[in-house]
């Protein structure tokens, strides 16, 4: 659960780094920007902000938002409907981000996993990504990413996505975000 | 035909253009730009630069650069291999483009046709995208776009993207660049 004002104040924040790095938002987009707390009340450090460009039928894409130190949790996406799980690409463009996936784990990781969260994260093969680096994440695959210190903004370009069907490996993580109003 | 000292300027000129609109690229991609020339003859006329991010069997997300008054000219995607023509969404990041489809006609378009090309022009309804905007094109729609004065950068996310089949109106036009080295 989430407060209303705590989404309204995630939002600015979002709004504000994307200004800066000068991907520009109409006020709707501004407004709109998705919040996703995941049930665990900390946003600041397992959390993700996100703007839904398009998401067809066909094809998906969005930026998504990273505060500093701010971490997405590790899932995969399934198979739905009879068709391949989502296939995604995330194409850093401001910030840099640290992605982990499947493989041979890196040693010495530069991520801090959340703290009591620790038995929640598996897959520790490390992908930096800068501005302008791109890795594409194969359907079924187990990943999670974290800004550094700088936060980061990521454009995500994939199949069609149904976020509301992603598996986490958390089972106490609830990706439709609870928000609640203020008193 | 282009000759290959052409291709370099016009990567070098879309290069600057990103860079200087905060959208980064690897050295790799910069030189990897694709400068569709269309086989007219007049690049900076009839043209466009690209960068294809990703381009699988389910999505595909490309930079489009497009030099001062650049035109791409107009061409629909049909259906291929049995699947719907590609859908393409167009997300204006920089300067302003005027894209022109299928529908009630605009009275005074902003866009000048491109001199001795005007017969192969055919839809008129403008929908004009300054940064932030995006307007997505359905499959087998007619289209053609210019950038302003300023030039453009335009994001495309888009399904499966196959150029070589696109159907354009002037008969004249190659989509496939045919290079020649210099003497």
């Amino acid at each position: 659960m989430i407060k209303r004002s705590a989404v309204r104040a995630a939002q600015r924040k979002a709004a504000k780094m994307l200004d800066d790095a000068g991907i520009r938002m109409s006020p709707a987009e501004q407004e709109q920007i998705e919040v996703a707390e995941f049930g665990l009340g900390e946003l600041e450090r397992t959390g993700l902000e996100l703007v839904v460009y398009v998401n067809t039928d066909r094809y998906c894409a969005k930026e998504l938002v990273l505060f500093p130190g701010q971490t997405c949790p590790e899932h995969r996406h399934p198979s739905v409907f009879g068709e391949p799980g989502k296939m995604e690409t995330f194409r850093c463009r401001w910030g840099k981000v640290w992605l982990y996936v499947a493989g041979e784990p890196t040693p010495n990781i530069n991520a801090q996993i959340p703290v009591g969260s620790e038995e929640y994260y598996t897959v520790f093969r490390e992908v930096e990504l800068n501005p302008g680096d791109q890795y594409t994440i194969p359907p079924e695959t187990l990943h999670w990413f974290q800004a550094a210190d700088s936060g980061a903004i990521v454009s995500e370009f994939s199949s069609t996505s149904r976020d509301e069907f992603d598996v986490f490996t958390d089972t106490r993580i609830k990706r439709v975000p609870q928000i609640v109003e203020d008193d």
